[in-house]
């Protein structure tokens, strides 16, 4: 079984001085380079712009930082969202980062759900999914077409390109997408691309989603391999049930921060990822919260079911959980797979 | 004085899977880490696209991880070719190199000059300089703003966006641009930015150059320092006249590709830089190619004219050539400038 990480510094603008606004960044570097040393997978980090409160906005950047100081880890995207780039240039800067780090990037992408990106970009959000489509056409055609091609599509047109430099992964570096929806979730297993899976559904119903990914991939003939799968929770180890309380508390105001700033001025935008799970009890009940053994007696919910990889997003970068989840949770799921293995 | 680097690193494509097409970028990259050590002040690295023999495409991400195994040398494009990238997103990758490391970006942009990038990206070349100006508006604006604004252009708008991370330089990572004819010079200094003069200009030509821009910027109330001109030249330690013969001969070979690469159909580019010096004696003029004691002359004469800021381009990565430069010719301008440092 694998553990990997999910989730986003932040640098944001002031006005002060004396405000560090690089210190963010840093501290984020570091908890993934302790990370890698802990025995964590992947990194995956989000793409967000005009937050106001300095989410990551160059993600292939940041994660090119991480990957000249580190070795191992794989560097993701979760997710680029494909209509606010040039997908021909998008596809140079992946190859670089796929290239310079010797072959660790996993690249997800999504076609957006906030409604002030759309706006800030002046994107009709309506274009959102045609966009996100053709983009991953002409991505795929620019890493594995070794001649020069054209391309005419509804927003984006090449004339004899040659897209450099290549990428070390071959064909090319795996794309993952999110989804949720048992159509969206086909459409990614349409393209045999992996699939992200949610920090805010309920065990139960990730699973569900799991198999329909599965179901899909192996009626398209693509196979299926469980680590094609990550499944994201969110992560606190706790000693008493008032520290877990706590942290189910903090995580419900971040996430109303953020379910805010993706909405439409009717505060009807359904495409947002954040639309449930917004209880006491859906918090509890998604999220790998709780003393060591509460958190692996979940994970074994999920692995019982056929889940193998695992995105944790900590809401943060405390050490303390990383290191404790590492030493405390983590050995009990490296016994479980030596066993399965070997039957 | 201050000696940087410019030139670029290459990373083929290849059917064979035994080429190692990052063997480029590395070998690159170990350069740059020894230039640091050597005492170069900066690397200024090219955009290109489509080139097929894997020309640097996503500089700003070769600069990152540059950058993460670098501590004080400068990271400088030259150029960002500003008519292919969204401003507001080559803003945000900007910023976060320059946050990364510590505010060491040098930001050189231009408009472009070859026809088969334009013809690739399906943009007309006439448009050139006005999506130029525009992008520099709106990057400006984005670097500097605090606050949420909108923006209308020609080409790009944006509804309500605050453009983050900041950078660390302030008020912003100086812009650097490539200009030959007065005109054009006039108008670098008129936006106060810094200058790149080319490496094929002779010396005479050069200077006469870099008075132009000096004197428009201290008319237009900018002042003026001279290592805000960075002088392009190309350079070889030989150790005899056949040598030096040989490193002309290969230059002229080179130079010829990247002419033709940049060519329209009807070889009537007229906003190719390399119109010019394609004879040897201009090369031998322009270049300092040469034994040390001929470059330090080449140097001292442009020196004696006010220039402080050459950038170097090897046209490879020879090591050697690299450590003579160092330890032979720069320890002749360090101390003349302690001498001139204390009158």
């Amino acid at each position: 079984m694998k553990f990997g990480l999910f989730g986003a510094a932040t640098a944001q603008r002031s006005n002060n001085p004396d405000v560090d606004s690089s210190a963010g960044f840093r501290d984020y570097i570091d908890y993934v380079i302790e990370a890698e040393t802990l025995g964590y997978e992947s990194v995956f980090i989000v793409e967000h712009h005009f937050t106001g409160f300095g989410q990551v906005s160059a993600t292939l950047n940041l994660l090119t930082w991480i990957g000249a100081k580190t070795s191992t880890i794989r560097l993701g995207t979760a997710v680029l969202v494909l209509p606010w780039h040039n997908p021909v240039l998008l596809a140079e800067q992946a190859a670089t980062v796929d290239l310079l780090s010797g072959g660790r990037l996993d690249f997800g992408v999504g076609k957006g759900y906030r409604h002030n990106e759309y706006e800030g970009f002046r994107i009709p959000m309506e274009e959102g999914q045609a966009r996100f489509e053709e983009s991953i056409d002409i991505i795929t055609k620019s890493w594995v077409s070794n001649e020069r091609f054209d391309f005419r599509g509804k927003f984006w047109s090449y004339d004899g390109i040659v897209v450099e430099p290549p990428t070390i992964q071959r064909p090319h570096p795996p794309f993952w997408q999110g989804a949720g929806h048992p159509d969206s979730i086909r459409r990614v297993a349409a393209r045999g691309h992996h699939l992200l899976l949610d920090q805010f559904a309920s065990i139960d119903e990730t699973v569900r989603r799991f198999n329909i990914y599965r179901d899909a991939m192996i009626a398209n003939g693509f196979g299926f391999n469980p680590l094609q799968v990550g499944v994201a929770r969110a992560f606190f180890v706790a000693d008493s049930e008032a520290e877990k309380d706590a942290a189910i508390e903090r995580r419900m105001v971040a996430q109303k921060r953020l379910h805010d700033i993706s909405q439409r001025p009717d505060r009807n935008n359904t495409a947002s990822i954040m639309a449930f799970s917004d209880t006491r009890e859906a918090n509890e009940e998604a999220t790998l919260f709780g003393t060591p053994d509460e958190i692996i007696a979940k994970i074994q919910r999920l692995r019982d079911q056929g889940v193998e990889y695992i995105l944790l997003n900590g809401g943060g970068t405390s050490r303390e959980n990383l290191r404790r989840f590492a030493s405390e949770v983590m050995p009990a799921f490296k016994g479980v797979a030596q066993r399965r293995a070997a039957e």
